[in-house]
């Protein structure tokens, strides 16, 4: 059994043997760029420990692991152009350091080579694996939608903000665990369960993103504190806070979110006091529990023996627990 | 066996019986707006009449004839967001109508939704169409690069031209075609050699399309004539007389390629004379019937009854000869 650190070190090298160096370079050039920039490649990775609890015949996960590193950093290239985003992983995106036409065609050739990654593959449960990406790759498409209709939309249910997560976020981590273990040849059953893991540590994973952004530590998150609160961003906490303020600390909060004369050290600190009197943390904390509790759940249920679910029991309560 | 007339009237049913009304309605209506929009319905019609030379059992050519055709409108939809085009089909673009967001977006869910419809295949082949539709994906994707590249390259050779077109145009033709053969349970001899009729039928269709912009009809063609003139597209005509202008011609068509001081009219005037006197009208012509012959004879070595490959003999016929 892999540990995850090895799942890692294999997925980084399959990342790295896998050159973008073809004609046209316009078309390329970027392609290598995004894919060589590093990351977490959790999905890959969590892509092969999945398939590593039902087969050591490593080959075989290679195409899939592939795919779905290539069609998130796709994602991520297009999201980069819509957010109108400066920088990813702290360097220049596709459109600043090239330009939009750049990021939009190489976005579009890398959907398409997700695909190609995938064909590479040659085990069973070949239909069974494209059906899970598509539908997953469609449902990521519709969390963007989601996700941009929330900058425009006045209120933001919990029930709608939990929707677009999973949509997002968390079905991509659920599908890049479930072709996995098809590509190992899993039952299906073992297989749904694995996706219920990965759905409901990808709701915790995200869900914590939101609250690092608040309540991380500068030195260690890597990222500014409050970015969503300056650009009211609509987080899990400012949807609870807005759910359950009242009186004049609703007015408070209403207000600091509208005003715009204050510095942005000062909106941070208003809110941040806020949610701390609304306990905001604390119901943020319980609910990444929540969903960790549920992934944990899910991973019990899978038939293999304890022993080899211990990295993925580790890597949920690891991502729920990480400061950064 | 479906004439060109019917296999037209079968495509613009399963087309118009494929709704998109799910939710988020802001990723799904441009869809639907883009592919209720006609068109030629060049590549699913192929598609049919491909598969028609061999079986009569239509379903099963549904899924890949869906699959071609969302993956042009996609195809459309992100030129039209990189070439900042205004009107498609004499309707406003989807960035022009939403937003540039909302095009690459929905555009995004378009691809996969091609694959989404090619998945709902179940014969013969499964895997093969999926690799014959990947590649053309790419290559695709790589010709609109090419293209661009085209926009500030100084000299674009006629090999450099060719190649283009055959990514942007010919090979999405060709792979229809073959797709079609391959969802008929074709053999791997008649399914190639209908990939060369189509990838000729391409070649010959875009050069017609830019001798067109110059020597059309407006009252037939129904566009503006002149346009890629006006824009110094690098068109087969272009091309063709910068490599055989001399002397005095050359001198007044570089300069006029440079004069920004005279009216469009005049512009088309004096190029369009410039071509004349070269004769790059016969040119032009020589070279779509070079690549319609080609087409010809592939489609002549395909091994079932001339009388079943008459449709497809008149429709690459018509297509070199049409006026609009």
């Amino acid at each position: 059994m892999f540990t995850l650190e090895q799942a890692q070190e294999f997925v980084k090298n399959i990342v790295s043997q896998n050159k973008y160096k073809n004609e046209p370079k316009g078309l390329y050039e970027p392609i290598e760029y995004v894919l060589s920039n590093g990351g977490k490649r959790l999905r890959p990775v969590i892509c092969v420990m999945a398939f590593n609890l039902f087969s050591d015949d490593f080959e075989k996960v290679i195409p899939p692991a592939m795919g779905v590193e290539v069609f998130h950093n796709f994602t991520l290239l297009h999201d980069d152009i819509m957010d109108k985003a400066f920088f990813r992983r702290n360097k220049p995106t596709v459109h600043q350091k090239w330009n939009d036409n750049t990021a939009i065609l190489s976005g579009d050739a890398m959907m398409v080579e997700a695909y190609k990654q995938l064909l590479k593959y040659k085990g069973e449960n070949f239909r069974e694996i494209l059906e899970v990406f598509t539908q997953t790759a469609l449902e990521v498409c519709e969390g963007q939608q989601f996700d941009m209709n929330f900058e425009t939309q006045q209120i933001v249910t919990e029930q709608e903000y939990l929707k677009m997560i999973e949509l997002k976020t968390a079905v991509l981590i659920a599908g890049s665990l479930k072709i996995g273990a098809l590509a190992a040849n899993s039952s299906i059953e073992d297989a749904n369960n694995l996706y219920q893991y990965g759905y409901n540590v990808g709701m915790a994973f995200q869900i914590k993103d939101d609250y690092l952004d608040v309540f991380g530590d500068f030195n260690v998150f890597g990222k500014k504190i409050g970015g969503d609160i300056i650009s009211n961003k609509k987080t899990f906490l400012l949807i609870s806070a807005l759910k359950i303020a009242k009186g004049e600390i609703l007015q408070t909060l209403n207000s600091t979110l509208l005003n715009k004369n204050i510095s942005e050290e000062t909106k941070i600190e208003i809110i941040t006091n806020i949610y701390k009197k609304l306990e905001i943390d604390i119901i943020t904390q319980n609910k990444i529990a929540y969903f960790l509790n549920k992934a944990l759940l899910y991973l019990e249920k899978i038939n293999v023996e304890s022993a080899k679910k211990e990295e993925l029991k580790k890597f949920a309560i690891s991502l729920s627990d990480r400061n950064n």
